[in-house]
């Protein structure tokens, strides 16, 4: 599945506009929405808070301690896309920093998620290019081994496929197939929908265990109140 | 002592007053009124920097993925209340959400700590509800297992019983056991008044080692100089 | 090399106007003129973003859980000096507060670089007295067992001698060996110019690709691209 | 509750017959006969495999990187019984080596369960002193600051009262309170007898799909297959 | 992709005899063989050292906290088969013991890779049924929430479709995708057949630096001899 | 300090008796005669329990995923020395296999120390080839960029120079400066030989309250005794 050393220039996106609606309903939503999977692991954080963006996947396979691919990524984006960076052992270098972030910009991505670390971290909080790392790292790289670029990566515990639809705010991660971002949508919407009527009840003071009449079945399952 | 699958209606909380004045003395001198014991594992971090919060404990043990007894506890939560939830294994998915804060905050709640997860950090943010947790996660929990409320818990490292007082801000989370309130908050007093004196000290140029007449005891100790 | 129970009162520092033009050019293009070394490790995180230091190191070795030599370290700071602080174990206890910080500051210390735990850190925030530490926890330390001053110490994986000197900021903290400032800093101002314009022709849509010549090498490293 | 300073000379330890049937229930099948409590974080490691033991605990909290305490410990050791050891803090020190385990051994004690780290494996694994712990490690530490000795201590997540019984092996260390023994060696033992019967069925190829009656509600969950 | 609640019952396995020349090689071998990829995460470890197996992945995703689906995936198992065990988020519980293992190994089960916990280790020790897992814990779970069976699953890592080939041994697990077995084992063999007579040569004190000519490249790469 | 693409061919060994003697105390026993520093942090561990070394240390720099340099290490090994290697960020790729280690052998080498993964254990336990390291992992390097060899480095957490002597077992490893061994060595031994007569006293039920004379000190810091 993996191949190295190779560069897939035609990907199939997902559709732009239903996976633009898919960033205001949040990573949490939009995970609840694909069933409760499709987040990549909680040791993913935005480098400032805040951060939001969602927009389509090319991937990028980079190899410990070494950023080439990243510039070779960077002509691959088009307005739009997000890139997802996966490393094939766990490192926490540096591999982006405000150089790679304004040429990813002018080329018009909306962020990166990158399963390792970036530095230039307050220059990247100026521009407004959210990054969602595993850790903040001056470190630098070398540029001595090729990876690939629009493969299937695995990134923080996630599969992602080039095009696939990403969501990312302060609560992680949420990779949407490309063929799942219509039903997937829809699902969040009628989510949230639902989720507006839920919190007036319950900040007017109405419990959780009657509006959704959990008491029958907690007592069922055994539930004791003790005076 | 763990007793599964019960919930306890009343508890004895700590006084509320004092409980309140509490607050103002911060985690660290209340830590240290207690005589250095009392403080939550310093993996629990707020989801917002300069939060601030102190109560009284209303515990809820809950299995891993499964937030159903956050619902059990909203309905034991009195005006002045911290919730303190721990998981019988560890788990970094997210428990709690703005649907959740909303009814904890019209119950009165003044902020949760959990040994856990939580998510939708930006509405609780938004909100001012603070929460200490061990991660940040948009990962969902399913409803399925009982677990109980108001029993005795250990939450990040410490024993909390119900009806304990709870301080929480920047420094971490300290839990004063709900009989020890008043001398607790005497120490922290007096430390603190202590504070404001050795501060101008320091301030204006004077050194620990003269103000805390530590030369003696360091050379003794075996210290040496060497020019 | 490690002598316990000694304070160097005299050390040679790096020549100080040197050390502080390093401050501006951060510590990621510091420690890549330094050749990729002297980087601390990325656990190392500043109490708030935005932080920035430089000065020439003063350094401290306490034992775990105590934090007497912070006194006596205290009366060794120039200023100018910025606080190396190391710990003989692991440690994330709070060894600093802001009463060691007003005494830091009067002394002329310019922030704390500390490989374990610091408390009080809004007001530390308040103050803008910059630390970076290992972790955040109100956990009181002793004051029982001596260390030393001023002697080598390993601090977060690297060697700091007194007088090297320090860059710190949101990407992590660099230690420039005194004799090197000269050579650094020439480095990092060249790579620095260099930096604006490859920055605006970035920006202008230009790939790094063709800015850095890269496409040959990928080639002959058997780069290959699919349609 | 955590008393500091103090040396508890009686408690009440556990039935020692029960107790010793405990042990060759296994701490899995004890922590199942529990309800799912009272297991230690697995981060508890035996310093050597298929170390077994179980018996009563004499419990100790110590500060970091101090291990006076053992040797008060060491006069309230009766025979059968387990120390369990507590840190205020984090740490990995090596507390306990091969004189504390002589003298321990001398007193009766079946073995540690420490929150810390130890030492001198190799002697201890000769002699078969069987320790659970966090870490190996030769760090020495100080005399210096008093803890306490049997009083309530929270051990790697679990609370442990002095004189509860303690049943630990290659599975971890499950913390049984006094008070329960009974009732949970009975469930231990109901639990075990069942286990043979299904090992034998399961033997011989049948699934526990049939076995435990599964298919049903599998289907009514909402399982499809698919050829 | 992920499909929750399905059982593929007919999935196309990797070439048996091919898989089983592939075990003699080992991982770290069948991993250079594979370019380098494919490798599971380092913390998967054995249950015991001198653990080996290979054969074709059955794969199984499971909840947090909830083995059912390991019974659903024992009807799977065709001999030569391996079971691979994905969570929707981290854990740590004992998700399998004897019970199951005496099940898998009735089918024909090879071992089990799972990212997360197992228990019973002494017993399975003494089946000689290997385990590869993130961690050892007596931690039972419940049966509650359904997953599925033979989806393709990200496991420490490594995307794994079913019937792809498993190669794990004490230097960890790696993953050879069906259609690529052929052509590793012919990698693998090669690479073999080279070390052995590289192993004589730097045996009887030929450098490597010698044998595979680096002299010249390093002196190019600047590398300085100094006496 | 950390000069990059150099070799040092000639260094200043400990004397290679006395290094030889220390060997016997252990690692535990030299830390303490050390006056407790000099100790690597204990996440290394052998990777065969019983494994045991001393001698003198040649250093080698690597890069992350790079293991060139370990070639160049090879040619400087003399007999009786132990190979200490740091890499310049965080990895637990393997470094180091059978081929590598057939070669220090027949250099002479009587262990590795690494900061950092190696494969092929199986293999070099069978060799009786001794190597303390971070993680195991049979993830491949390349050779690409040069590092140094019998420069000062930094290996988890002790700054090691080439030459010093190196003690390392189960408790863990601990670096002796080459100017200290005889001192140490003298410490060791008398502290050894006060052992035997504490063992003994230990053995027979003698307390270390009683032995050390602790009981008037205890009393002094406020230690009280309840019945």
């Amino acid at each position: 599945m993996t191949e190295l050393g190779v560069v897939y220039r035609n990907i199939k996106r997902a559709d732009r506009a239903t996976t633009d609606e898919l960033a205001k309903h949040g990573a949490a939503t939009v995970h609840e929405a694909m069933g409760r999977i499709g987040l990549m692991k909680p040791y993913l954080r935005p480098i400032y808070s805040g951060a939001q963006a969602s927009g389509t996947a090319v991937t990028v396979l980079l190899h410990p301690g070494d950023n080439w691919m990243m510039h070779v990524v960077a002509e691959q984006i088009s307005p739009g896309d997000i890139v997802v960076a996966a490393v094939t052992a766990d490192s926490t270098d540096g591999y982006f920093g405000d150089l790679l972030a304004t040429s990813f910009k002018a080329r018009g991505a909306r962020g990166l998620i990158i399963d390792a670390g970036v530095r230039d971290v307050k220059v990247l909080t100026e521009m407004g290019f959210p990054v969602w790392s595993k850790a903040i790292s001056a470190k630098g790289t070398v540029k001595a081994t090729i990876g690939s670029v629009n493969i299937p990566v695995v990134c923080a515990g996630v599969l992602v496929n080039p095009g696939d639809a990403i969501v990312a705010d302060d609560d992680g991660v949420v990779v949407v197939p490309a063929g799942w971002v219509h039903k997937t949508r829809d699902k969040a919407k009628a989510r949230e929908a639902n989720e507006e009527d839920k919190r007036q009840k319950l900040a007017s003071g109405v419990l959780g265990l009657d509006m959704y009449q959990m008491r029958e079945l907690l007592e069922k399952s055994g539930l004791k109140y003790i005076d």
